[in-house]
């Protein structure tokens, strides 16, 4: 497959989808008539796959989908998600409201709970107001429509400190047939990899099994939303969901090693990757969106272990801010990860432009290289000199207005 | 022992320690006449024992030092410290210009090289000024002395981005005898454990064998600057160095499982947790000096595993920043530290009052957290209800002028 096959929709949304539609409406938990519930419905029962946060506190939502997930992955209906309260340290209390929160969707769907997930994002350790939200989830239910302006609505209700709703869609041409690919998503902080990002929700039209969606979802996870970090810490709440209605015309992708889930899994990567690339674009506080490469590993993990390591140091994110070519403190990180190398074979370049040779500083044009950090998007590439391996990940710098939006989160 | 043994030395400095002499001069590395060359000598040939950063890329003083170690433990004269440039991926002109460093200091104090250690602080990927450095080096030789003041500019003269020196003394007083510790160090950014301070020497009296200093010097370190943390990054030049010249009036100290052994483990721990807490309190930009205890875990290494997981979290230090009594934060780091726990039995205290009880939120006084959160010194209580394991770490608050301090650090 070309990626000619993989083909942007301008101006997507969740519901660009066929057979999806969704509502994004107000119902006070956040301040100011923001928007902050949404709900998203299939016509038709899905195959669903997911991947959850590593955290040992899982939030209530999150262990309410995995049970649905465990009872009912091939018949998904609706997913209600709100902001403004994550639901995650509320013990029993915060379990029962994830399942009343559910409970209501189904009712005024007309489906049955197991049929509904949730999600949850926003402060931690409160209750959520269900005297508010119920209401809500009632009035979305009335709202639902597959207009793509009610994606974007919906988009936009699941936003904290985001500045800017997060949405891809993308069709997918393939000598079986063609799908559609949509997703949204939401996180600007308490973003790093195992749980990458807070929430996002994927969904196509593919015909394809729960088991090979999930698979799907897992293989493209490692090279989307687990290669992006704003600040190394690692949500409560974070949950990737795919919802795969089977409308589309094909057959359906049953079978691992065929070319159709080979294809299905590069445009649902394509989708993927770009939705996490909105993320640290969205970063909070950042200035500058920074791509790290890691050539010449022994393998791909420690490709991408050396340059999460350059991704998590905050000396290195500062000297992006301050837009400052300070390489030895990528040196340094390359150094102490955990992967083991050969300093004097290591080079490092900003954008084109050769830093350090064999381990030692090259001569360099700072002229040159304060043009590059000016500009909005910098590319960093390290060559440990080692081997055929490699990986891609993404960051954000570390400025002053990330230590202002977080550290008066809560007041 | 009892604690009572161990008395500060008010105003000590490294030359507290009979049979060392200091100096601190300017000699042009840094701007501004600013001191930036310490010589430390002592009478007598020393045992030393070191510790040396993890990085893989070691600068070239290290690399020198670890050299002199290995060939020579038992006769160690004279350091010579810069700062303003680390000497670090300088390849091997940066070795030679260590070894040129070591031989004029030999030179000038009459002893042989492989009798001297180098130390050097600074920006990285810079090749040292020789021009200026051997001079200062002869310099310092010239003005020598034993006095408290002279080591009080000897500590002066290795601070780089520190805002003060950093100083502690005290006399040991055990069944055998009495001897004297005494310590400097240099540090407030690039701080992360293994090893954790850029720079540290500390002298003493003391009998012991190499061997048995070395022994010593690894346990302490493990429970001093192995606790904190800054940043979380590693730098390429950590040495951590221990000097006993045998002066004092006690019989050798020779067998690990011997009294005067941990009597003197229990004195350099003093001095060094001492100068550990001494780094937070002088962190790159710090407003709140934090200590984090964690309780109830099945190990020590647990416990710190979890204590560092909070103390690396840089949405936790920007609510303290904040004075944000922002539990969830804490809450959410320990969930994702390596450590495997039991949500539902974890509390959390801030000072003495609870925050967290079985892992949902207590009735929070956010009066009281204010007013606690106040303060320049903050203590957070993990506990984890699992064992009866403990580690206490310290770290700074992450604040606008850490940001600002480190985006312009080279320029």
């Amino acid at each position: 497959m070309s990626d000619k096959a993989i083909e942007t929709i301008e101006d997507g949304s969740i519901t660009s989808t066929p057979g999806f539609e969704a509502a994004g409406v107000s119902c006070g938990l956040k301040v100011e008539d923001e928007l902050d519930l949404a709900l998203i419905h299939a016509e038709e029962p899905c195959s669903n796959a997911a991947v959850f946060t590593t955290n040992a506190f899982k939030a209530a939502p999150v262990l309410y989908d995995q049970r649905i997930l465990a009872e009912n992955p091939g018949g998904l209906r609706a997913v209600v998600i709100n902001s403004g309260c994550a639901n995650a340290c509320t013990g029993e209390r915060g379990m029962r409201d994830a399942e009343a929160t559910a409970a209501r969707a189904a009712q005024m769907l007309d489906i049955t709970p197991d049929e509904v997930m949730v999600m949850s994002t926003g402060v931690i350790g409160e209750f959520l107001p269900m005297e508010k939200l119920l209401p809500g989830v009632g009035e979305a239910a009335k709202a639902l429509s597959p207009e793509v302006e009610v994606g974007h609505a919906a988009a936009r209700a699941i936003m904290t400190t985001d500045t800017r709703p997060k949405e891809r869609a993308a069709r997918v041409t393939m000598e079986q047939g063609t799908c559609t690919i949509a997703g949204m998503v939401k996180g600007s902080g308490m973003i790093h990899p195992n749980m990458a990002t807070m929430l996002s929700l994927l969904t196509t039209d593919a015909p394809i099994t729960p088991e090979l969606a999930q698979a799907a979802l897992e293989e493209v996870v490692e090279r989307s939303f687990h290669c992006i970090t704003v600040d190394g810490d690692t949500s409560t709440n974070d949950t990737l969901l795919l919802m795969a209605n089977g409308q589309a015309q094909m057959p359906i992708i049953a079978e691992r090693d065929s070319a159709a889930y080979r294809n299905f899994v590069k445009g649902l990567s394509a989708v993927a990757v770009d939705l996490a690339k909105d993320v640290i674009r969205d970063a909070e506080g950042a200035t500058h969106f920074i791509e790290i490469a890691v050539h010449g590993a022994p393998t791909p993990d420690e490709a991408k272990c050396a340059a999460m390591s350059v991704a998590t140091s905050s000396l290195f994110k500062a000297a992006i801010y301050g837009e400052d070519a300070n390489w030895g403190r990528i040196i340094c990180a390359v150094g102490y990860s955990d992967v083991e190398i050969d300093p004097d074979r290591v080079s490092v370049w900003l954008g084109d432009l050769q830093l350090v040779r064999d381990g030692a500083p090259y001569h360099i044009d700072e002229e040159r290289a304060s043009a590059l950090l000016g500009r909005e998007e910098v590319s960093i590439t390290v060559d440990l000199g080692l081997g055929d391996a490699q990986a891609t990940v993404w960051t954000s710098d570390l400025t002053h207005e990330y230590v202002t939006i977080n550290a008066h989160y809560r007041t």
